[in-house]
């Protein structure tokens, strides 16, 4: 999978492009909504264009629980199920098992887990996930990888990645094996470990550049590592991956960690922040993150920002979502998801314009002056 | 409030004809949603008129609680408030708080309830009440009445009649002696009582037409009677209305409470039922309700209608929406809502249509004929 466009930036690592799917063109850099359980919360196919969404992520282990393979069989795969058009990315699996599964037992050929949802006993492996994954007919395809828990000594984190190798490279080989069942292609993403060592980050950098994935991705960040750190680690990664082909920081993060992980040259972001916060009233502006809640919106008969395109700013108050979220009325839940997720598109759309003009730094710089201005009223 | 246009039916008492708000016009016989505390439950404006809605409904009590009057106020109304382009109807308070709230005292003047949210006190009167309605700027008013409960005796019934004579006559003076805030025009419709007695609701309906409200509303149905009694009441009412003014029936009902009640004569109708049950997974189809929640939906990936024309057919299948109710998914109240909301519009669209054809026995007679099939399965 080979970036078209590629514009760099001169002085940051920055990067624009754009990859095809055959679901359609991903303008990158790119941030990817998180649709758990075959729904990106609260939202419609239709929001989820309508906010400027290219691509969206599903989650294996979810699905693979509920509703299950044959009813995604039987739907023709998650596009349909959905009823989403676009490209689609998924997981392998493997982050949930480890951090929400009842795990029972690893081994070199995979893992076995109990279902949160009714105790049943599930197999993941390289290949059943690649399977899976065939099955939900994702546009891209995640190998599958053991997310290194936080902390890890530098021996566990040495094993752990070896067997992250192994699996990627059965991941890799099963893959090529095996076709698309719904005729149009799937693309494989290997996965780069290490925890927050950066030497073994290297050796698994160049390891997987050497199996030949169609992108890459960082993995094992954002797990509870300092921010330093996961910004020396992804600097490390990124100065080894190759310049023509996608690069994917998992499970980030902030409108923050977006703008300096893409100076650090990352393509792709997916996380839950967005939409897991506008359940919860904090809704992002270019001045910070706002808690609607808060009782001085009680009267503030003026959108979230006056600038904002989105349906939620063009129509209503922030007294009105105030007025919402304290009678718990389901509308709300939706409305603040669309502005969130369109906050979030038009960063990474602010992103990509600036360094198509050469003018990322400047951006940078402006973002980090005017939304530090009220970082402190909240920290989401 | 003249209707425009009235065909009548040379069968039975049904009618169809428009009238104009300042808001727009509407085609009756019409169905409203119910927007309880400032939102159609997970629907946004948007939502409403792509399910065809013409009017909504609003309720005084929850919005008097919560956001309350000052801050409808400063809005500049609930239409601005909850960005509700289209007409609305408000009802007067007292149901609910005959229904819902703390009743503490009632006298001639008014009631003095107690908030269900944070126990403060409250009155209400036919004054208080209209100057209410005139801040929430609704387009139809409802005057201040008590809406007697049943089981009442014919002694109850006719005393709780003449206090809402008596409420109703205070209510018309006080509207008529006030002016609306917003510069567009509110009409006043009173409701005539009397419980399940014909001498007491022709009592009451004749009282009315001799005050000259606006239009006339049928209250105290549907609170519990027999299906025979709601229907003979009505009847009974509709014969004294004029003809040439809308009728509403409050708080009904089921698609075949629809039905029976247009072919007696009514023009209005208001209910919870369609978005309460959508977001209970009852959704409403030409064959009857159906649970899509149940087992046999799992691997059902065909519409709930296919030849349903509303956002959530054209778009999702039965299986699906399965999924969404079992993982708790936010989008799928809203999908459902659609869904029966559409329903319920193309329900009343269908009479409509049949009405202004001479056509309206034979819609009713075939539209008994498929939804008796299969109401066995739910009776909602």
């Amino acid at each position: 999978m080979k970036i078209e466009g590629l514009v760099t930036c001169p002085d940051t690592k920055a990067r624009a492009g754009q990859i095809q799917t055959d679901h359609g063109p991903i303008n990158m850099p790119v941030f990817m909504p998180v649709g758990t359980a075959g729904s990106v919360k609260s939202l419609s196919p239709v929001d989820l264009i309508e906010t400027g969404s290219q691509i969206i992520l599903g989650n294996t282990y979810h699905l693979l629980l509920r509703p299950g393979m044959d009813i995604m069989e039987s739907a023709g795969g998650l596009h349909k199920f959905m009823s989403w058009s676009g490209p689609i990315l998924t997981d392998s699996g493997g982050y949930q098992v480890f951090s929400l599964g009842q795990l029972n037992r690893i081994t070199e050929e995979g893992v076995v887990f109990q279902s949160r949802l009714d105790g049943s006993k599930h197999k993941l492996s390289p290949e059943i996930s690649m399977d899976i994954q065939r099955v939900l007919g994702s546009d891209i395809v995640m190998a599958f990888d053991e997310c290194t828990s936080y902390p890890a000594t530098v021996q566990q984190a040495r094993s752990s990645m070896q067997l992250t190798h192994r699996w990627e490279q059965r991941s890799l080989d099963y893959f090529r094996s095996t076709q698309p069942i719904y005729g149009y292609e799937q693309q494989l993403f290997g996965i780069v470990q290490g925890s927050v060592y950066p030497d073994l980050r290297k050796e698994s950098a160049k390891t997987l550049v050497d199996m030949e994935f169609d992108g890459y991705a960082i993995g094992g960040l954002s797990v509870g590592e300092p921010k330093d750190d996961m910004y020396a680690i992804t600097d490390v990664v990124t100065d080894i991956l190759p310049q023509n082909q996608p690069r994917y920081l998992m499970g980030v993060g902030k409108p923050e960690d977006l703008v300096e992980a893409v100076s650090l040259g990352v393509d792709m972001f997916d996380c839950v922040l967005p939409t897991r916060n506008a359940r919860h009233g904090i809704m992002y502006t270019w001045d910070g993150p706002i808690s609607v809640k808060a009782a001085r919106e009680k009267d503030a008969h003026i959108p979230l920002d006056a600038n904002c395109e989105c349906y939620c700013c063009k129509n209503f108050s922030r007294a009105y979502l105030r007025h919402l979220f304290k009678a718990n009325e389901l509308l709300v839940y939706r409305l603040a998801s669309i502005h969130n997720i369109h906050f979030y598109h038009e960063l990474m759309a602010g992103m990509r314009q600036s360094i198509l003009e050469g003018k990322f730094s400047a951006f940078k710089k402006d973002f980090f002056t005017r939304y530090n201005l009220k970082r402190a009223e909240t920290n989401k």
